[in-house]
């Protein structure tokens, strides 16, 4: 089966409306957002056209290319010290230039929907934080959605980056998979799937996955993007549907998910 | 060949004399111990006399094993709070009723030489501690001691506890390692330690590696540690020394190296 990312955000984005009203004040949610790229503006308006859906106030604070990392981490502070923004993210990738995880350290857990800051990476992996980095409870509610069982499976994450592979993989190493972290230096990563019971992708590198590198049932999640001639592409070769039990294709699958995991977070930030 | 962690562990302790010598000041380094048993023991004579043989006034507090996770944490944070405890760190495992990492949350970073809490694992796995969780530093020592390059190496981590294999494992998915972790529900961890490059065990199962789930040229870490009539013994058969390139056996491998790595961020904490 496909799975329909955009239905089940729309099933989340109902509950998170009712419990908005619940709250019964206005919740703002803050996005860094710095210079400009397609892909990011792309990403930037699902989150508004999601934030007004449900009825929270999405702001962008926008900064030119060319801020420093010491401005930007003060613009941060200032932002994240403001009471009326519920939750700050930052959307990225910064500019090259900037030191991301230094400018990511100045959200505090407490606002942190993204789960990006050190802290909040610490208290997730020692499993005391009670929300989930969005792309693993993205990945979570399907696995929940369609009773797949991580324990004892083996499980490839390809790609190892801070945004989907590294806390893909430390989510289930806790679950008590096995797990096989490869990347761009791996020198044949389809040893790995060919075996795999699950397939993890967030490359952002179009057919990286293609159907001969697959076994018969596997549940394949995509989650790379990157555009090619214009749209936005995934990692898995669409055909892999033809032999996996379960497949998340991108655009569709995780990505809007992640969007309504990423205000599910604000909310329960705000709940607490 | 086989490593000699003994003969490593006194090289980093000379060095490590000079530098006591050189902060000029009475270092102290506080070890909470939570009832007895004979490993646990062990280790904390091997920290003693490491802390001796380099003038570190090493303090045991001991605590009865029915102590409550709420009363343990309060006398944490006291322990913490003296100025005159350079360092502080648990000695594990805890006693099962207790909530060990709200306990190890309890020690703050600027202490933290075990890098055991929430805040410290956060750093580290971010790349922003310049210190490693000991184990961590063990092992990158015998690596960069005997040029083993990691990048893009099959590297099998076996077990996923708290102490080495998450710790392990993070280090080397931030390496650009390729990366398998196992654990118990793993069906035949033979499949990954036949192709693996590098090996490294953490269990405290006897003979869990043995010689036909090796490949010739191997690197092979014994990091697992049980005790056998008596004896403290590893994961690792120890022919396994027949095959593989290097081979850190248990005892009197990465045990005293650890040790070493240990005092060495005690030593790093009291120089910032």
């Amino acid at each position: 089966m496909i799975i329909d990312g955009k239905k089940l955000a729309e099933e989340i984005k109902t509950s998170l409306k009712d419990e908005v009203v619940k709250i019964g004040k206005v919740l703002r949610f803050a996005i860094i957002y710095v210079g400009d790229n397609a892909v990011s503006e792309k990403f930037l308006e699902q989150k508004k056209k999601f934030g007004a859906d449900v009825n929270i106030d999405v702001r962008v604070y926008n900064f030119p290319k060319e801020i420093s990392t010491t401005e930007l981490r003060k613009k941060v502070a200032e932002i994240v010290h403001i009471d009326k923004n519920t939750a700050v993210i930052v959307q990225l990738p910064l500019p090259a230039h900037i030191n991301a995880q230094y400018i990511l350290d100045g959200i505090i857990p407490d606002k942190d929907a993204d789960m990006l800051s050190s802290k909040s990476i610490g208290l997730f992996l020692t499993g005391r934080s009670k929300t989930l980095p969005p792309i693993v409870g993205a990945i979570k509610y399907i696995f929940e959605n369609h009773n797949v069982v991580v324990l004892g499976k083996q499980v490839v994450v390809v790609g190892a980056g801070r945004l989907v592979g590294k806390p893909i993989a430390t989510w289930l190493i806790q679950q008590e998979a096995t797990v096989v972290v490869c990347d761009e230096h791996t020198s044949d990563i389809s040893q790995f799937t060919k075996r795999a019971d699950i397939i993890i992708s967030g490359v952002g590198k179009p057919n990286l996955i293609t159907l001969d590198m697959i076994k018969d049932g596997v549940v394949a999640i995509d989650a790379g993007t990157s555009e090619s001639s214009g749209k936005i592409v995934g990692d898995m070769n669409a055909v892999i549907s033809q032999k996996s039990s379960i497949f998340s294709p991108v655009p569709g699958g995780v990505g809007p998910l992640t969007v309504a995991m990423l205000f599910s977070n604000v909310v329960a930030i705000a709940q607490k």
